[in-house]
């Protein structure tokens, strides 16, 4: 449970349209159905290709697993396309839940204007690709390196982190401790007959929400339970999901073979270190454990302080049964994660007062269990009320706040939910996941969770390091301590090889049980005592261990810190910030819907772009003088020479998400067009670097730009 | 072949060591015997804990994977602190090479504060660490991702390069078509006792090289022998290995048992995809392959014009059979590559005369080959005199000079050497490796070879898809063009089922082949012809196939770009950095040697430290004041508000290579000091963030500001 819902799973609550969403997906609501006819033209063609090429594979006489592979992604087209004409079905008919098909269609015109103008593909698309797998192109890597960026300028440099970076590669031992290699699976179902893998628990949900949808012959007593279902589905052990699957007669979704009973996959790949293939490995699932692994080093680095936190960015891995929904669940993604390392005792933070009078959506665990939707609520208030652990955590619960709408996450669509007691791990203190709702409903992007001790200690105990931090007294502290001395030479004589396990759960005993031994040793002279490690009863005498309590000044206290652990999944937030960014308004003419990206100039790709008027001398070297000057302030930009109308060039980079075009229309002074409002100011060409230098890095704002130039109220340039 | 020398192989040439060099060493010389008697104190209580942690895991009765590791660990714990000891002894006893003794010593000096201050560390530590795994630790971390990020601005922004990033996971297709499933391999043998792995040419090398250093009474021609066995080294096939293994006797080093034959071991971590198991994946080798498949959407991206370069920056994996000599062979490291796809008949390049003066180390083939050393050559004459293949490869170079030196890269100790003719692959064109000189000697840290079509024809050929592009002609131009037309019905009547492989060998003919079969079938009615994939000739009758020549009007040239790669091993340029930056200078009392890295603020972990002279509230708050600019302006800082001595945390951050330091000592103004002058100037409280910025941008060097601002004459804090 802990493991998948760290960070990446879905939330399975159900979606919630806000009002707003629903209307800024209006504007897109005239292209649905021809954009659909044309997708749907396109994935025949891609099937019949495909099919093409199975039979090729199959008359040259290619291995079974290139063919089963090809036929694979066969049948994924074919899945692709059914679903793309129910959708085209009902947006002709007007049938089925209207919110449902405009979030299709605005995901579908997203994410069409985002493969086409490669902010993210396909990877291996000229070998038909690999599910869960996607490249970022060249300007989704841009904005991504411009998401990360910020992240280290908002978090590790402004808190002072000790950013760190290990190796993906991970030996079995340390996956081994923190869990993962026993419990970091999902339950798996197969097609008895071929094979195919499926989620057990996706099967049943599918199974669940289709009855609900469809029988509409169904009685209440049944729709309840089918809903109850739904609600407890991450809860099920493989054996009760079987039943379930047994009971409701669910078969292989593509062929209608019965399925085999669920049972544990483990998500990890695994691999093999070193020549002698007797290293097992894995490819790491989450980079915290490279932190948790040099806490000792990263203390000692830190002066021996706490708190101090330490972060890191990197890739991690999981082997997806069945990945889905782009770019959110796939089995290679970049995580930033930070490990807060705190006295469990004194978890005050310095800075709290700088993000308390901050409001936000918030879901607590009440809400949620009383039917409730997420509130405003000031995260002052929400600490000092205690619906927020602490106030590091609430802390982080802001600074991710204001990350995350910084980099242009609409504000409305972003809360903070509190993971219910069943969600959360038993060590954990309290847990909260930033969501952002896209057209898949919300998304847990963001996991910010105190997770007590549990990850030093269990690293502690499988390494023998102890991971452990320090606080000296100012004066030496009297305490009264327990004090255990077994006799190794009695126990040595009375139970030979034994004697090692015997000392131990004698060393092992806490206060009460030892202080109730020393008085039945005072008054009996023997005590039967039970060692667990050797599933027996043994007998203690007298003089096989001395029981004290001894008043002992102590220096210092010695103790495992808390880690309090906001963990990102960067590839998440991207394709959120992408959804919420997206917009199309009408072309001059009024012929055609253009694509638009309103991302902020901190993250957009490129930040501006150079246009000669016309195809001119004069003016293409007055762009290049323009483009090196832009070079010099470190601004990315493009320059565009072609002869196309302005107004095309406008709409192409607008499709890009660049905030300013500048262009040159005169050797002296050029026009700079902002792109969500389209206004157009004069500058003049020496000045024009450092004023898009100054809006794009944040200094001024737009507005500010506006009011000192002069605006250009006659547009010259067509659009 | 290629593979390997792709990047990443240490090069196999002696190590020739510069005056300079030398010279460098010469401070650290002192403190060599004191920190060699540190190191064996700590090196032998490592021991003592480990034998330790072997005795207790056999009396625990582990499992014995697990004790093996330990005990592999104890054995190398031991053989390091073996190499520890000879230094020793040569130190002390004034024997051996001179040079080889001060350049360990020097690297022992530079490592151990490398890996005090965690600028890296071995991952896993606290499990007794993987070899070949390393982790940057906070400072390795910062000056990584400066690296990067100057790498971006000075190729990805100032090129205009199309980023892109894609997953580390890979299917085998891909791999199989780059040839790395085949091809990319080590030599291994095995202790036929123990099943200990190594590699089979280090074996002989380490064999070599201790008979020419040991065995004085070794005949003339047999030292020749040798000499001409490391010299050819790397062109050795495994059953020329395994004869020279045999016939000198050479066995396992730990054990002395006999070894097996040598046997390619792939080097690539291997996986699996999915929940089947049936889709082999490894982790890549090398980031380029990500580019290559892509090539067709990014052509298009970049709107299907040449030249145009993708970029990349990812971790790549290599399972090394022996990791060896620190950063420098891991099993995980960052690449950033750069894939420069330009048409083979065009490669000259706008911007070389932005390079061509520029004047280095260069060391051509014919220089290797002659026994002469690198000489100063300018990058213009090397290009137009032939021995640079062309501009673009030309401007690379310069490009990559330009690069390392800003990093602070000794430009007397890079050299640009070429491959020679057995080093390169058949197609490839040109090649020449950036290679800097450390204490391990000449390092390969940057290829840069043309790879002409290979790469491309490769995944057009296994995909199907063809990566081309085109060249629209102005005019139609007309040529004359073979047309081979086999009549597929009466090739079926005669082949039955081998019809496709003769239709295929008959539409593969060239030119000369197909015209030769004309002329014999036009004068004899039919022909031999050898048919490959069948293995044997058959015979063609004139009715069969129909040769031609036609001219035709052709709109344009369709071809396969040439790919020129600069691919740069991050980690290991990082490592030169260090030994290039790191020098010791004594303490003010004269009693110690501090440690200094003369990182360029460009690469510094951190930018500057805030330093309270005293310990007193006002002083401290006006640190803070000036933290907080710090931030505002985005540099990164540390504040240290201890009561240690100024001097004491001078020395502390020069250990860090943090290049400026300002000390509060009044509320009006403070003192700048520079770490490798220890020049000092006054600067006021509201000034202080905006001078640091500007030296630390590169807006003004230190010189700029010294002149600007009074200086310190007496040094008012004790140094």
């Amino acid at each position: 449970m802990r493991f998948i819902s760290r960070i990446l799973s879905v939330s399975p609550k159900p979606c919630y349209l806000h009002i707003r969403y629903i209307s800024s997906l209006s504007s897109t609501m005239a292209s649905t159905e021809d954009s659909l006819r044309r997708s749907l033209a396109e994935k025949q063609s891609s099937i019949d290709a495909q099919a093409a090429a199975v039979r090729s594979l199959k008359s040259s006489g290619a291995p079974k697993s290139e063919i089963d592979a090809a036929v694979e992604a066969l049948n994924a087209l074919k899945l692709d396309k059914a679903s793309t004409e129910k959708q085209l079905q009902d947006a002709v008919s007007g049938n089925g839940n209207a919110n449902a098909v405009n979030r299709d269609a605005f995901r579908q015109a997203v994410v069409n204007t985002l493969e086409r103008r490669l902010f993210y593909i396909p990877s291996f698309k000229i070998y038909r690709g690999v599910a869960g797998l996607y490249d970022y192109g060249p300007p989704g890597c841009a904005v991504k390196s411009n998401v990360l960026g910020f992240w280290r300028q908002h978090f590790v440099l402004e808190e002072n982190m000790l950013e760190v970076d290990c190796p993906c590669v991970t030996p079995e031992i340390v996956l081994k401790a923190s869990g993962h290699v026993d419990k970091f699976t999902d339950l798996m179902v197969k097609d008895e007959k071929t094979g195919t893998c499926y989620r057990a628990d996706h099967l049943l949900k599918d199974f669940c929400k289709e009855k609900l949808e469809k029988d509409l012959s169904m009685s209440a007593e049944k729709a309840a339970e089918l809903k109850h279902i739904l609600a407890i589905l991450d809860d099920l052990s493989a054996e009760e999901l079987g039943t379930k699957i047994k009971e409701y007669g669910i078969t292989a979704p593509d062929t209608k073979n019965p399925l085999s009973d669920p049972y544990p996959f483990n998500l990890m790949f695994q691999t093999s270190i070193g020549p002698s293939g007797l290293s097992p490995g894995y490819m790491r699932p989450e980079t915290a454990q490279g932190i948790f692994v040099n806490f000792k080093d990263l203390y000692y680095y830190n002066g021996n302080k706490l708190p101090f936190a330490a972060a890191q960015i990197g890739q991690a891995f999981r082997n997806e049964i069945s990945p889905r929904q782009g770019l959110l669940r796939v089995r290679e993604f970049t995580l930033a994660e930070i490990e807060h390392f705190v006295d469990p005792d004194e978890k005050s933070h310095p800075k709290f007062d700088d993000v308390a009078n901050l409001e936000f959506l918030m879901f607590p665990r009440e809400g949620q269990t009383s039917g409730q939707s997420a509130k405003k609520i000031h995260i002052g208030e929400a600490v000092s009320k205690g619906i927020v652990n602490n106030e590091t955590l609430g802390y982080f619960i802001g600074r991710v706040y204001l990350f995350l709408t910084y980099l242009g996450i609409d504000k409305e669509r972003l809360r903070f939910r509190q993971h219910l007691a069943n969600e959360m791990a038993h060590y954990a203190a309290d847990c909260w996941d930033a969501e952002i709702e896209c057209s898949y409903g919300w998304i847990e992007c963001v996991g910010i969770a105190d997770r007590s001790a549990y990850d030093l200690k269990a690293h502690s105990e499988k390494s023998g390091v102890p991971l452990v931090a320090h606080e000296k007294f100012q004066e030496p502290r009297e305490v009264e301590k327990l004090v255990i001395a077994p006799v190794k030479k009695e126990l040595g004589l009375a139970f030979k090889g034994a004697q090692k396990n015997v000392v131990e759960a004698l060393e092992a005993m806490g206060e009460k049980e030892a202080m109730e031994m020393k008085a039945i040793l005072e008054s009996k002279g023997e005590a039967e005592f039970h060692v667990c490690t050797l599933g027996k009863s043994v007998t203690i005498k007298k003089n096989m261990v001395m029981i004290s309590k001894e008043r002992k000044k102590e220096h210092q206290r010695v103790f495992t810190p808390s880690v309090i652990e906001p963990s990102f999944g960067i590839g998440r937030i991207i394709y959120c910030l992408f959804e919420h960014c997206f917009y199309t308004r009408p072309s001059k003419a009024g012929d055609e819907q253009l694509n638009v990206f309103r991302f902020p100039p901190l993250v957009a790709p490129i930040k501006c772009t150079v246009f000669p008027l016309v195809q001119n001398q004069q003016y293409e070297e007055v762009a290049k003088l323009i483009s090196k000057s832009l070079t010099a302030a470190g601004i990315s930009h493009k320059i565009d020479i072609t002869g196309t109308s302005i107004g095309k060039r406008y709409a192409r980079t607008d499709e890009l998400g660049v905030p300013f075009a500048i262009t040159v229309d005169s050797t002296t002074s050029v026009t700079i067009r902002e792109r969500d409002s389209k206004d157009q100011i004069r500058v003049s060409v020496e000045e024009v670097a450092s004023v898009v230098k100054e809006v794009t890095d944040g200094q001024s704002t737009w507005a500010d730009v506006l009011w000192r130039y002069p605006t250009r109220s006659t547009v010259v340039v067509d659009e």
